[in-house]
């Protein structure tokens, strides 16, 4: 594949510069850090990586709206503190009910069904949904420079990796389209499948039950068991990434880890430290030591979207 | 890709047409069949299926060949009767001490050690072992038919995984020059893996600890896990892979399920109910049923290796 202009909405500078010269370096053939194209490894966040996680990650839009949906069918939903302070846009409540309440709600909505009826639920409400703030759709709230930047690599040999917090299957229903990433290279956070098999049919269902709740440490682990590589190349953007990003960043040769900062209030939102879901404070911190590429939003971007 | 002949090494017959036909329709642009690039997802397990399996499955010979290597180094090991019985090459006893032996044999062999260094162990056996009858390397006692058909099945645009109950780590270090499987395309057995950060380096240890047993219904639930699409076609030799073939064949549209038959006691070894490891009984009785297509080794294959 050739590219007219690899990273056109990236603005000169010396984050543009650190990942061409990356690339360059690692695919010139007989050079001193040449890497093998099996090697080429690249893995993302999602959340505030790739796509817009403000007000609340896209999931949780999901998530509510479903709750929404299937509260309609079954009232004696509403009764329960979880899903009353969702119906409620109660989001203070709901948060401070802590970790259980959070692992209710994403089993009621992301439980119960095989694996492909809830790709298909995930696409339907995927094809309509749109963001609060910027009024596209949640699938195009996506970065556009990131897009470019996947592509880039793509171009260049590289296999690109999604390993997110995120519901794994949720990720899924829309990862190719949005991203170019396929569905096997999506890795995130599990419930735990059954199989069934009924007559000639064998399906597997998603089960109320946490298999792997994929952030911090769980995604270098992750890693190792899904790829079985060390990333030569990982993008994140809070604390929960930063044991990823050390990861690759760690290897033997060439390595680079870009942590995104969210520093642009006119096109996105200004947050690190304070963000209750996903922090950015430590990896902020330790940046230099952990010989880490800051990326700004507001100064490396042309444009967001 | 061209292929100047595709599997060129199979006999005609049912197996060689069911299998360039399927190919052929599913790659059909605007046949009634075709299927998109993304969904051309194709399974093998691997002992059995992809190489030779007996006298035992290559693992154990990597296995016993570790124990007396550590062994020579810690003598107190030959005193626990696992160990005592490898050293012994006294085979019905191991087997015979149940599954907890196996399982300290496995993690006695595969775990405490980074799974980077794993890596450079296992390819340095590799290297060098051979096959106590056939006596050619274990890497190369792969059935040249069936890398073929893998080549064959990417040249027509399919993305081709090992799911196996073969420890993932292993089957990694040989996968790429024995069949053209990338690392991040095996998935296997597992132990659980932990997250080490000393000074600047930070590595995945191999723990002493079960993750996932890959076999029998956990081969379509890893599947699901990781690659998140039913498999257009699998292929297995035994009842482990069973749930792995009728996941593939129950799918909506053109499907494959191949089962290969032990039946060539002069090129390789008969064996079918019988092998205590990894029997073939259900499968082959409900093979109709099913709509398991056989492949016959001594029928279908005009050479094995």
């Amino acid at each position: 594949m050739v590219e007219s202009q690899p990273l056109a909405s990236w603005n000169d500078g010396m984050a543009k510069s650190a990942i061409l010269d990356f690339v360059a370096r690692v695919t010139k053939e007989g050079g001193p850090e040449f890497a093998p194209r099996a090697e080429r490894i690249a893995t993302f966040d999602n959340d505030g990586t790739l796509c817009c996680e403000q007000p609340l990650q896209t999931q949780f839009h999901f998530a509510f709206d479903r709750v929404k949906e299937l509260a309609a069918k079954d009232p004696t939903m509403a009764e329960r503190p979880t899903f009353k302070a969702v119906l409620a846009h109660d989001y203070n409540t709901l948060f401070g009910l802590g970790k259980q309440a959070l692992l209710e709600l994403a089993f009621a909505t992301h439980a119960g069904v095989t694996d492909e009826d809830f790709n298909e639920v995930a696409r339907g409400w995927l094809a309509t949904a749109k963001h609060p703030k910027f009024g596209r759709l949640f699938k195009q709230c996506v970065y556009r420079p990131q897009v470019e930047l996947l592509a880039h690599l793509r171009a260049n040999g590289f296999k690109t990796y999604i390993v997110s917090a995120g519901g794994v299957d949720f990720m899924r229903a829309f990862a190719d389209e949005a991203y170019g990433v396929p569905r096997e290279q999506v890795i995130g956070s599990s419930v735990k499948l059954r199989y069934d098999a009924t007559g000639d049919r064998v399906s597997l269902t998603k089960l109320p039950e946490l298999n792997l709740f994929n952030d911090r440490e769980a995604k270098p682990l992750s890693i190792g068991l899904h790829i079985g590589h060390r990333p030569l190349l990982a993008f994140g953007n809070s604390d929960g990434d930063l044991p990823m990003m050390r990861y690759a960043k760690s290897g033997p040769g060439p390595r680079l880890a870009l942590l995104l900062r969210h520093d642009d209030a006119e096109r996105e939102v200004v947050y690190d430290r304070e963000f209750r879901l996903s922090p950015l404070s430590e990896a902020l911190d330790k940046a230099d030591a952990y010989g880490l590429t800051l990326v700004s939003m507001k100064r490396d971007w042309k444009t967001v979207f």
